[in-house]
């Protein structure tokens, strides 16, 4: 046998799973399927003409070797000095050395599992918790603590129950949480980053959907909660920043698209630098003309008016499926109303078991996907997540209608 | 102090070290200084044109919204199917499970070492090797043992040796090598497949430059052996391969442009599923837009009929280098001349320092790189490497002579 060699693979791969929704996803694919599984961004709103336009600009003009030539691992300095400007608006404090442009935020998430995650290391993070999160650092031997959340995020006491048990890290997405849709209130906010910092250990703050909000203020971010509590000013900080505990995971993915695959990371330098590091080994650095594309495509403001677009299309769609939630599902559902992103989060009664109700729903061409997967113990068989950002409206009302059709036969 | 958990980084982070030669290509970047030192295609080459004509035809049809979104893991069909007929051309078998992309091959590397190597794991490794390798596996704790090499390539009672003491893989770059030039011969290629199919070890085949040949014929890739050792016929295979030794890595990034961050690799089922999984959870895929470009230029002979225009170029490039070594070096120093590729490895009199005497290079206004950085246990202090790929004819003229003054007076 000559594959021999490939049993002595490394007991990294036994952490290489499957996406346990990725069959899930697959099933759910057949085009008479009305799909409310995926996380996807809505294709027809992809700014293709600004990208069309970004991308002439940049090849006929005399940047277009550049382009195509390798970059330094960090990325962009345009790209970068814009994001820092962004970042400061948000009360983040940093300098260029404190941006990293990433492949992605899984390789956002990669690059500080290898950083940051020894094997058997416990990180604390929301119960349920991103998939993603846990396939990117389930290779390097990391366990969850799950944390209970109420409507105003993760529960303090709980969170400090865990660092006391020795946890290393903290993950936590406070706007419109993948998969329920909660925001971490500001309040909340401030409590949790008092207590990571009285503990010392680094949050990992992910905050792929925070500009798709439909409603209400947006929150400070946990980093710049942290900056406060540290005393460093966002607006007089110029250099690079070389304290702080958070950092803070940004992304394109949703704001612009995400099949060009850029995204960063804002952190204090000692972290950052290590990260670049581990960048550079991992893929030298970001597709140059991805990075040069976002670049030109985000500038004179347009990134702020797609959003605007974004969330006009998708708050009606959140809308309109909350709304036929509320007309169709039995009374013994509950179910989330996120703020922004593209989520709901839908809990049965107990006992309830989401996955076979998926069954039916696919016999009736409806899919969703079911929530255990999210939940580090592999628990919350009674809860499903619904995607609204990818589904028309006319979708949305059949898709909706069938499943209540199956909740009302089975529960 | 708030970032104390800095300090508490993974263990791994000691296998992160900053490239040993970048802080030296950063030196010779000054505009003045005549560089050797680099490794990078000559940016006046790329297929400027091409790229976007591709870029235009992708966004204006209807597979712009495709090109945008998020993309399955194991990479754009079309590019595979295409990667599947040139693979068996040059007899490797595979089919479409075979192939993986990647964002270059300093990803392959790092999936590969994520997948393949524990700590202390020890690989069998040309002396010297690519210093990329090696920060891609330092990372997982990888050790290496430096084989021989004569002018055929790694010799076979060293690799023998290295197997019996436990290597658990073997990392070979057979054509062109990088940084030697030195080129495997086909007999020597057939003796270590030979030798590492009775060892049960996996052999990853670095083929960066092997379409960038000057003069001779193309010898077969490693795969190529390995396959036809194991009786498997690439033309009749048309499913997917299940068994082999040799995870072959190849790369547009010479061959059409580094920019775009698009590489393969081929490989039996088994490695190549657990490879897909290592990609999810490091970035889920690569750019999806920049896997269609490439698949578009490539298309219809422009890969093959710009390969001709590189090695025409490349070939000039290194005929003037060598020429103008043959004339002004002094006779005490030997040097290889590669049939390809991007690099020529000089060799000076024992004892002498090749670091100090690119400092006095450098006052002279040109570069090279000293070669020890590349040897696993750092020897090779007497060595140094030239890359003619990135020169004009008249800089290599000039630098080339500039070289010859300083070692005519030092040594």
């Amino acid at each position: 046998m000559t594959t021999s060699w490939s049993n002595r693979m490394s007991d990294r791969v036994f952490g290489l799973k499957p996406s346990a929704i990725r069959e899930i996803l697959k099933v759910t694919q057949q085009p008479e399927v009305i799909s409310f599984a995926g996380g996807l961004p809505a294709p027809e709103l992809f700014p293709v003409e600004r990208i069309q336009q970004a991308t002439d600009e940049i090849l006929q003009s005399d940047e277009a070797t550049r382009a195509l030539q390798y970059h330094p691992t960090e990325g962009h300095v345009g790209l970068r000095t814009w994001l820092v400007k962004r970042m400061r608006g948000r009360g983040i404090p940093c300098g260029l050395d404190n941006v990293l442009i990433t492949s992605g935020s899984q390789q956002s998430l990669d690059l500080i599992g290898k950083v940051l995650i020894s094997r058997d290391d416990v990180v604390a993070v929301e119960r349920p918790t991103f998939l993603g999160m846990m396939q990117a650092w389930d290779v390097y031997g990391a366990r969850y603590d799950g944390l209970r959340m109420d409507d105003d995020g993760v529960e303090p006491d709980d969170l400090e129950r865990a660092l006391k048990g020795g946890a290393k890290a903290v993950y936590i997405i406070p706007n419109f949480h993948n998969p329920t849709g909660i925001t971490t209130s500001a309040a909340r906010r401030r409590t949790l980053t008092e207590i990571t910092d009285r503990y010392g250990v680094p949050v990992v703050e992910d905050d792929p959907y925070g500009q798709l909000r439909y409603e209400g203020d947006a929150v400070a971010a946990m980093a710049a909660f942290d900056a406060e509590r540290l005393g460093i000013d966002p607006r007089s900080a110029d250099g690079p920043v070389d304290r702080g505990n958070v950092l803070f995971l940004g992304s394109f993915s949703k704001e612009l698209c995400p099949g060009l695959r850029v995204s960063w990371i804002v952190g204090p330098t000692p972290i950052i630098n290590a990260l670049v590091q581990a960048k550079q080994a991992a893929d030298l650095h970001t597709s140059t003309l991805a990075q040069m594309i976002v670049a030109r495509a985000v500038q004179d403001g347009f990134i702020d008016a797609h959003i605007q677009t974004l969330t006009g299309v998708y708050k009606q769609r959140r809308d309109l499926m909350l709304g036929y939630m509320q007309t169709h599902f039995p009374s013994s559902v509950s179910w989330t109303r996120p703020a922004g992103g593209l989520f709901i989060w839908v809990r049965l009664p107990e006992g309830t078991n989401a996955t076979s109700l998926l069954d039916r729903c696919l016999e009736k061409k409806v899919a969703f996907v079911p929530g255990h997967p999210f939940f580090p113990d592999r628990a919350g068989e009674n809860t499903f997540r619904l995607n609204f950002s990818n589904a028309q409206p006319a979708q949305i009302e059949v898709g909706i209608t069938r499943i209540a059709e199956v909740l009302r036969r089975h529960l």
